[in-house]
């Protein structure tokens, strides 16, 4: 074991931009619950640890395994209140089988823009059984560590794609694809497939037009009471949740 | 009109403490939809905004008006991205009629932390028509100015109330009063009132024992699919999300 050197807590926190994070195909992480789920499944290049965390981890596989004092990891660390452990993990490189993601429900992002939001829409989707999330080039990084520790560890499990999306709507043929408008259809009156893309789209602006061509099956989450005049909206990520929910309970016929 | 001097930019600033702005009885609200939803709403003391905003808003009732260039509003915003105007509001004082709500659908929160999932909570209880919110006395105060940002104007017609939560469920007597818990009954198996309250847990430890046993219709909200062993759970303000659309789309038979 060495010890944290100002080097390498510099190191850490130039994970904080994209830039640092794409030229060394990394990404950071923090706490037991998300750590422990990433390295189940990640390669660990970097990890610092309170000689506490170390004591119940007598096996921990990774390039390189550094016990720090709680000021040390403090210091290293991006958190407010920063928990026990932090580590540095190999970005995945997944290969896309298009046979299955015709066959499974899936998640689309249009531009979404707060890396809380797709962190919590990870989170969710790990929760709800969608294995792939599909975000458009303008989507915030995967990676950033908001976005990160807002998974709760759905990280190490849903997995998250960048490809433009009408190339990708196009390419699957003929599925399902669904969004939520306004003027779309009351959702709970709707049969709603096992199958198929459900689109998502910026937080500010909504699903682009582009994309909002390519979808042919247009729903509404209803307000209530729905005779209303209202000036509300829903944060994106928790209209996800109430879209996926649905599309669970109907496929579960509950 | 006055201009926007240090004073006053120290004065909009120290209303990020909870402190200040208890002392004051005021808070801080930033942005076109937010400031124009809660201008409808409550007192303004002070609101400053750049020349585009004040030429649209030509009758604004506050105290103070001030009109500010954009370099003037960035330096006392609180936000990234300062949004043409920001204002001081008086907080408002709300009395409870018990007996209303007894007959109605409300949310309680059991020392919710984040000023995000407060205000997220507030956005959605706005969509679905739920009017009142009780926190307990340790849940982050809904005046952060965090909290009212991610309200989107949900705060100028969601009532937030703060008292313990014990106190409150004996004083409502006999309601149904629901709480969720991963040996809680399948909510979509359940038959929901329209009146009671929905009572959601801190983000860690979930519900205190002394509100969980207060709780007398216990749900669970099924992942998907339901054999899996997981690890995953689901942030505070997408259940409460999940739960509200629920109860809502089984209130109006959908």
């Amino acid at each position: 074991m060495t010890s944290l050197s100002k080097n390498r807590i510099k190191y850490i926190h130039s994970l904080e931009l994209k830039k640092n994070r794409r030229e060394e195909k990394v990404f950071l992480a923090e706490g037991p619950k998300l750590v422990g789920d990433l390295l189940e499944r990640f390669p660990c290049r970097l990890l610092a640890a309170t000689a506490g965390w170390l004591n119940q981890h007598p096996v921990v596989s990774a390039d390189e395994v550094i016990e720090v004092t709680p000021d040390e990891l403090s210091r290293a660390s991006l958190l407010k209140a920063p928990q026990q452990v932090l580590a540095v993990f190999s970005q995945p490189e997944y290969t896309v089988d298009y046979a299955k993601i015709r066959e499974s429900l899936c998640l689309a992002l249009d531009d979404v823009q707060d890396p809380g939001n797709l962190g919590t829409i990870i989170r969710l989707a790990d929760w709800f059984g969608i294995e792939h999330i599909f975000c458009s080039p303008n989507t915030v990084d995967v990676y950033n560590p908001k976005t990160v520790q807002a998974t709760m560890g759905g990280i190490a499990r849903v997995k998250v794609h960048y490809t433009p999306l009408p190339d990708l709507i196009r390419s699957l043929g003929d599925i399902p694809v669904y969004g939520t408008f306004l003027d779309g259809q009351n959702m709970y009156g709707q049969q709603l497939s096992a199958n198929g893309l459900i689109v998502m789209g910026n937080e500010g602006n909504g699903i682009g037009d582009e994309v909002g061509r390519l979808i042919n099956r247009r729903l509404y989450i209803p307000n209530y009471p729905q005779e209303r005049e209202t000036s509300e909206s829903l944060n994106v990520a928790i209209a996800t949740a109430v879209v996926c929910a649905e599309f669970r309970r109907q496929a579960a016929s509950l």
